[in-house]
């Protein structure tokens, strides 16, 4: 099936949504945070581990992916879906954020991008034609566009050419899916499969993504033209790079309205509990980031009443689990003492607990906002996710 | 409940013996595989992961607690089995075997063992008197006496007297031992309970030592002096270090027969497969090694054909998984290309995923055994398992 969001509850207060869509892999309830899993695995974590925990999406990503095993393997294999064993939706992202990051390593034309691998330095191209082919073969749900995730900060110049490519490049990988589904479509009219896995049967999604930097001009322009391009959903990119918490939220505030109703809308690589919060006041529906993974694996524990190290020594004989009013495997069996030997021990198992209880934190905070705007009271759960902390704060010692 | 060893059935062709022992924590049924869970994880699972494979115990290394976290943080918590959540049995070493490895940072004396810890050189002492108490504050199932594992090779005279200080080192843990559970007994008596966990209790199994070398007549005295002493079982020390199969299977069948068969006979530290079943084909009942965790970190996977090194390019591509006939969580979902590329990617679920298949293979190929003795087909069973082995290397590539 193809692609469909539902727009299903607004707030009344906020710019909030309840949704939901639905891909060649189920629903996806909104707003959603998705669980990253760089190379076809969410660190850490089985596949089935994650379904558990109640994620519905996880994203993959694209740079890593063609690099190690390639896209072409996973193709063979029928897909990342099948590869990684995950039944659920899949985002992947197009590769570029990796591919500028990677410094001296590329060069970028209008073309594309030219780059060497971080693993084996071996050359490769990412164009927003191959970035569109790649996430086909990896048959993802939801494709995202090649563009320039522009680096913080930006002089107006820097940043408004980097941007104008971006809706170029946008373009391009718009065009290029629909060629690649014209040419689906007449296979199919001659009773051809076309390749083996589902995603290049066509009934992929693809979003664009606003860039800008933190130039308000520049985000309404960008909104507008990606609109006009016309995508599956939006994505809101080169945030959380660096600038101030009133930035990130001014420059969602300036693009949102300039997003139709009817599409998704995904704030990119963002954050903290916090800061899904806040996206979701201002009318952001999907998340993903790694903090609640990479941090578990250094030792930082997400509760409601704010963030723990568990290597702290005062937890050594602390047999009380990391949350008490947590319900996830980790807590319900597990005392701090336990954990941070673990983590001092430098276990594996450290790193799976840590995961799990971060993972749950996150998923069950999008279920508590979830459910608080069905049941329309937004405004006090926002409330209150703010004064458990500072009640936190006064009780530290 | 105190601890209980039944003998079930003999095997008619061999010395292999079906039986079963109970401790406070349930029943083990032997011959038994207990995966190593050294410093209260069995690397890269969760307890329940370990139960869910079948494991009915695991070992935990003593000299690796006292050190980190502490055997007193562990008692203060409740023990072992509450710290790691594990509800199955423990046995428990004594340490010495880690002790003696650290080369120039113990020293050793009638007394006991001086060292230094390997992870932040503070000096401790280990005695044969300390090392019942850790382990009763440990709270195991299954304590070991402190025995000097005499390294290989020895000359006759070296292992004459480490073979004797091993049996006077036995002695004081057993004299310890019956002390430390009169005290209790005593307190009992005045109503008051002793400690805070199980262990302190009594109802704490300990075994004997074997110990002599590669020399049969000091294999001989070590056994029928243990045996003269009273254990609740008996090991076989100081084998699979460095000594050929056949040297291992001698000193095991000129052990084994001054041995009591009403208590269970234990093998450290072996081994690979086929040592497991010729151990138990010797009357071996019980095994330990980080061999299927270990090798599994490493790439290296168990299969009723013989082992196989993931990260071959020769299974860059190959959908199948690492055994077809295996049943294990592993088996069941991935391919070998998607654990490949794992390995590769050196991703914490390679581990984990390999871990489960090996220890599955390990714990299988003992239940296998179990049948197959309660059924009265050892032999077959014995012979087809080496049988599966040759036709595999004959279609080998």
């Amino acid at each position: 099936m193809d692609f469909k969001f539902e727009l299903l509850k607004k707030d009344r207060s906020s710019n909030a949504r309840l949704g939901r869509f639905y891909t060649r892999h189920g629903v996806v309830n909104t707003p959603v945070f998705m669980p990253v899993g760089t190379v076809a695995t969410v660190k850490a974590m089985t596949p089935h581990e994650v379904k558990d925990l109640g994620a519905e999406i996880i994203l993959g990503n694209t740079y890593h992916l063609m690099l190690r095993p390639g896209h072409k393997i996973i193709r063979e294999l029928g897909g990342l879906h099948k590869f990684m064993a995950w039944g659920g939706s899949i985002l992947t992202d197009s590769g570029g954020f990796q591919v500028f990051s990677l410094g001296d390593l590329r060069k970028i034309t209008e073309d594309g991008v030219y780059f060497q691998s971080h693993i084996d330095g071996a050359k490769h191209t990412l164009t927003p034609e191959s970035a569109i082919e790649i996430q086909e073969a990896l048959g993802s749900d939801i494709m995202m566009i090649l563009d320039e995730c522009t680096p913080y900060p930006a002089t107006f110049d820097y940043a408004k050419s980097s941007m104008e490519r971006t809706l170029r490049w946008g373009k391009r990988c718009r065009e290029h899916q629909l060629r690649q589904e014209g040419t689906v479509s007449e296979l199919r009219a001659e009773g051809r499969r076309f390749g083996t896995v589902p995603g290049s049967e066509g009934g992929q999604a693809l979003f664009g993504i606003v860039q800008g930097s933190m130039f308000k001009e520049l985000r309404e322009v960008s909104a507008r033209e990606t609109v006009n391009i016309g995508f599956d959903g939006y994505a809101l990119g080169g945030l959380s790079v660096g600038e101030s918490k009133e930035e990130m939220h001014e420059m969602i505030e300036v693009s949102a309205p300039h997003l139709p109703e009817e599409r998704p809308r995904y704030l990119m690589g963002v954050g903290l509990p916090e800061d899904l919060i806040e996206g979701v006041r201002r009318g952001i529906d999907m998340f993903d980031c790694v903090i609640p993974t990479r941090n578990a694996r250094n030792g930082m524990l997400f509760t409601s009443s704010g963030a723990i190290q568990i290597k702290h020594s005062r937890y050594i004989s602390d047999p009380s689990p990391i949350d008490p009013e947590c319900g996830c495997y980790t807590c319900r069996n597990f005392s701090r003492a336990y954990l941070r030997h673990l983590y001092m021990a430098k276990e594996i198992l450290s790193s799976r607990l840590n995961t799990i209880h971060n993972l749950y934190y996150y998923l069950n905070l999008m279920k508590g906002v979830r459910a608080a705007l069905e049941e329309e009271r937004f405004e006090r759960f926002y409330k209150e996710f703010y004064s458990d902390r500072i009640a936190a704060e006064i009780h530290e010692d």
